[in-house]
């Protein structure tokens, strides 16, 4: 069957550019599938073009789609360019800090756990993969209209925190402390819950050492039982689960 | 340059055929990629084939491979038949349940995530992904080598439980008891730590009805703040591992 929408060339050349980068920053724009995540992101990012799964054939949907199963409206949003609020600002939050998480599925399902534990803010290094990439936008099931996603030097970030605001910083470290004793997590006394940084790194390499001397708690996430052959690490998505449901207990 | 080793047609034939289950039910093999990975699982499944990286050319791997980044050695198992252990078996065990789990990686992150906490087995429904798809063996990390998966039907299995073996079962449902709260998990009096079955299910909608009605006890992971609008759940990779840290904790 024809499709009822008369979709030009050009809109789906551009469309299919969104899947790149490069062309994601020169149009300002971004592309999000499925009824369900474009629902989500609409009320938060500004709408440049919708496609209606309803309008649609099957085959302008393929050829829209960077899905291989493309399930529903196609939308265009403007990327939401945002600054990085002071660190001060951030004393009473809990924070993610992501130094070069690669997969583009793990960036999403970890945007997708921060909203789910009430993060609101993500300082990402800029070798961490794009959040508007439409794969992790895909993953992140619409969080992104609640998570704000930062790229920044984090170096520079942190040794400023270092310098003023001096707020903890966590980070998953094969020879960190056992993150259930007492006192690897700094509660407040008020149960006001924890607040700080929380640093996850690469998959392959964890946390880049020019990163990591900046670390003020540094968590392992005991496997079990101790001492047993396991598995030499956790997925970056899961491990910051792990962490982010202890905090937030 | 050329690749040292004469690779047939039919050994190329061979290796991209396991990426398909009718072939690694055929030929009762599978494939795993990369040195870490298939060294991991060299001592635990039979070695078929072995094709090293060092003996091919890159257009040789490249043709052996089911992954857009080769990376290493390609080896050729014998997948491992198993029996479904006896209920009573279990019952001092924590046993992973998977009810339509659908995407590799996901249940790639799950295997790994269970051999992290020393879970040693996995049950999964019919309908649940291959194990032995390449995409699941590479996201469990070579974790296969020591967590068993069985397929089979899980009413089955779980009214036979409810019959004799009583284990309890546990299961995550949006509406049941937050996880963290006294007695939602039942903690054996010696610190022996938790045993029963664990039951996560589908991506898009859960644990069926069918499975579902053998739940014992019901948990839900509290989100961050209490009643904020948040994502409608976390994804099942990142729920068991939450689930699984806090009853290995």
């Amino acid at each position: 069957m024809e499709g009822r929408l008369n979709i030009s060339k050009s809109d789906i050349k551009f469309v299919r550019s969104l899947q790149h980068k490069k062309y994601r920053d020169e149009s300002g724009c971004f592309v999000a599938e499925g009824d369900k995540c474009v629902g989500e992101l609409l009320g938060y990012f500004e709408l440049e073009k919708m496609f209606r799964a309803d309008e649609l054939s099957a085959k302008q949907l393929e050829q829209l789609s960077a899905l291989r199963s493309p399930q529903g409206a196609v939308a265009v949003f403007k990327k939401r360019e945002q600054e990085l609020p002071s660190l001060s600002s951030l004393s009473c939050e809990l924070t993610l800090v992501l130094d070069g998480v690669q997969d583009p599925g793990n960036l999403g399902t970890i945007i997708r756990t921060a909203d789910w534990f009430g993060v609101k803010r993500i300082i990402c290094s800029r070798d961490t993969a794009d959040c508007y990439n439409p794969k992790v936008v895909q993953a992140t099931m619409g969080a992104l209209a609640r998570v704000s996603v930062f790229y920044t030097d984090l170096p520079d970030v942190l040794s400023r925190n270092k310098a003023t605001a001096q707020i903890p910083v966590y980070g998953t470290l094969l020879n960190g402390r056992n993150m259930y004793q007492n006192g690897a997590i700094c509660r407040s006394d008020d149960d006001a819950g924890v607040s700080g940084l929380l640093i996850m790194g690469n998959e392959g390499n964890g946390i880049s050492v020019s990163v990591r001397e900046y670390i003020t708690y540094p968590l392992f996430i005991p496997s079990y039982p101790a001492g047993a052959k396991t598995s030499e690490s956790l997925n970056v998505a899961v491990a910051t689960a792990v962490v982010l449901a202890e905090m937030r207990r």
